[in-house]
């Protein structure tokens, strides 16, 4: 593809125009969305109003004035249109790792007698450390199993209590069939609690469509919620008065201002929900999932795909031996990021950052970008493939500043 | 008191400079610091900083280059100052309630053998429920033992791995001996779980010099932090190696970014740490304890105790019979807040509200008022006070509107 080319397909792009709503540095070409998603110019604006006007004007009359009351359902509740939920079966709550574990528990809890929690091994690490947490306290009463993903669905049987698994996952962006995977879980009874931490605002998932048993997701990345935004989950409506969260909390309480000395769980999904709501934070969330439910959610992920297979095709073209797809080649089975791996990665990242291509890497050798649909172009991403492949041609990666490893990688 | 008097203190008051570092509104006395405190003016400053410069230009890369990734530690290290504690001791992490959850499964895990949670009745509900939770969870594990406060010190036995108290009570303000409960129950071989949320920036705390094990306590109160500001807690250093969270995420594993499959949690504070940070809500609650260190900690709670005995003293001349006092009378056992019964206690506080004296209610009959000593004055409680005694002499609080519960009372 040309350049031209490239350029006329933004020209036909009905995304194009979301563009305008982000506030991004010039000079920049932005592939880590699906690490940290951009400012709506939105999020600036609510963040200000919620804090001098609510939070400053309004002080604490603001919980039933501005209904922050409300802000962890209501939000929810928009997020749920995302991923093919209903509104009362989605509330944002604390962080993913958190809600992990709440909903594992939950399942087992909606699946006496059976102890097996079944993940796949390799998963974002937090995943299994929740569960491998949970297995922990639980001492005995549950056990961890992890299969290679080619195993997984094999290795579900009577024993199962939950599968727990990354729709789109972290690393190699290999997605999951989510009905498919559901429907063998069910066969066997068990469950299926899916981390849409990389679906949300990119995948259009039906999680009603699929039947799905519960999910968690985050905030921060393609719903460009805000750095550390709070996560959110699902509890399919069917779930809800049997489920059991292990984390009791006022805001969970069926009627928190009775302040009742014994805890009585909401029977719905308020029952999720722990602590007083991060009202300033779900501030900028709630304009980045107002911003995405702009958007067709077809053709956010149909938009994305395309410009990995635009980035994919550019970047191989540059014919370094040395770099290597590891993410699936066919878009069906992909999220909106491409895993490459390459002995250099992290040299490579941060040659392509020096030059305004911001990306990020995955230990041990992967170069992830990611392509958010609503802020992305496909020229910009065919002029990023170039700078990757002038990069590679040159061995531009290869300079001490480029070696040393910073905190956060 | 006369209203002259009350100014004179104000002329005197040492304190009265913090007043226009924060943003409230004409025309309010604002008595509900203690549930959700007004924001400093620097607040939204940083807030505007950290959204528009860190998240906007700096996107992913501020977590290295604006140091998000220190936030948690590095804002605790700050509140370990105002509550007697060390920097390596204290962080930011998750909701209270949560950290409730995490610190007494770990004082389980610091007490094997020992299976008693003790706590008092009528405690803040979500501490109860928190325990309340841990203990359904481990199903017979543990269990948890509620006493009347008076009974508290003699129920603490062999059997007891850990008293979980709030040391300033929310309704009452009964303030606790922290020095003499920790050694009673340390003579039993027992923790004690302090829950400073009316504490931190309120009592002049001193976690270490009480020989303190472990404490939470949340960001929205006395510290000025913003509506459902993040939480802390804090872990004596000499239990830092041997306590186990139950709660695995990975930010609190030893090496988050060498994504292992299997958890080692960081031998330190940051091992109670679960998910991503919450930057954003981090910067507003920075700001506030920013502020709060610039003043004296002991001068804080000397004004608090002071201004709360004006109120009491000026209140109590209303002469209205049905108004008492539920907290102590005796400065030095109470926090800086003060609860009244009255039967239309709810009416009163809403009647009070009208004329733009902010205080709240708690059930069944508590008219609540707080008394920040960074932004109120002598006079202005004299105001607030003969406000009250205004309200009750004329019976305004008995109309109809002023009856109607909010959601959020």
């Amino acid at each position: 593809m040309t350049r031209e080319e490239a350029h006329a397909l933004d020209l036909a792009d009905p995304l194009a125009r979301f563009r305008d709503a982000f506030d991004l540095p010039s000079g920049v070409i932005y592939l880590d969305g699906n690490s940290l998603g951009p400012p709506p110019l939105s999020a600036h604006e609510r963040l200000e109003r919620t804090s001098r006007r609510e939070w400053g004007e309004g002080l604490v009359r603001s919980w039933n004035a501005a209904a922050w009351i409300e802000a962890p359902l209501r939000v929810g509740g928009k997020i749920a249109r995302l991923i093919g939920a209903n509104p009362g079966e989605v509330t944002v709550a604390d962080a993913t790792s958190v809600n992990i574990f709440k909903l594992a528990a939950g399942a087992l809890s909606l699946r006496p007698g059976r102890r097996t929690i079944l993940s796949e091994t390799a998963s974002f690490p937090t995943d299994l450390y929740a569960l491998q947490g949970l297995v922990a306290l639980l001492d005995g009463r549950a056990q961890l199993k992890t299969v290679a993903p080619e195993d997984l669905v094999a290795a579900i049987d009577d024993e199962t209590a939950v599968v727990v698994l990354t729709h789109v996952h972290y690393k190699s962006a290999l997605r999951w069939d989510m009905a498919a995977v559901t429907a063998a879980a069910h066969a066997k009874g068990a469950l299926v609690l899916w981390d849409l931490c990389h679906t949300a605002g990119a995948i259009a998932a039906d999680l009603n469509g699929a039947q799905a048993d519960l999910a968690v997701g985050c905030g921060y990345k393609y719903l460009n919620g805000g750095p550390g935004a709070p996560a959110f989950l699902f509890v399919a409506e069917r779930h809800q008065s049997a489920i059991r969260s292990p984390l009791w909390g006022w805001m969970g309480h069926a009627a928190p201002f009775a302040f009742e000395d014994g805890y009585r769980g909401a029977p719905d999904i308020r029952g999720q929900v722990t602590g007083t709501p991060p009202i300033l934070a779900l501030a900028a969330l709630e304009a980045g999932v107002d911003l995405q439910l702009e958007a067709d959610p077809s053709l956010v992920e149909a938009k994305g795909l395309a410009l990995a297979d635009l980035f994919i095709a550019e970047a191989e073209a540059s014919a370094d031996p040395e770099l290597r797809l590891a993410s699936p080649r066919d878009a069906a089975r992909r999220g909106l990021h491409l895993a490459f791996a390459h002995p250099a990665g992290y040299a490579i990242v941060q040659a392509l950052i020096a030059r305004g291509v911001i990306g990020d890497f995955r230990a041990p050798d992967i170069a992830r970008f990611g392509f958010s649909p609503l802020f992305l172009g496909y020229a910009e991403v065919w002029d990023a493939a170039q700078a990757l492949g002038e990069v590679l041609a040159s061995r531009a990666w290869d300079r001490p500043e480029f070696q040393a490893r910073a905190a956060v990688t």
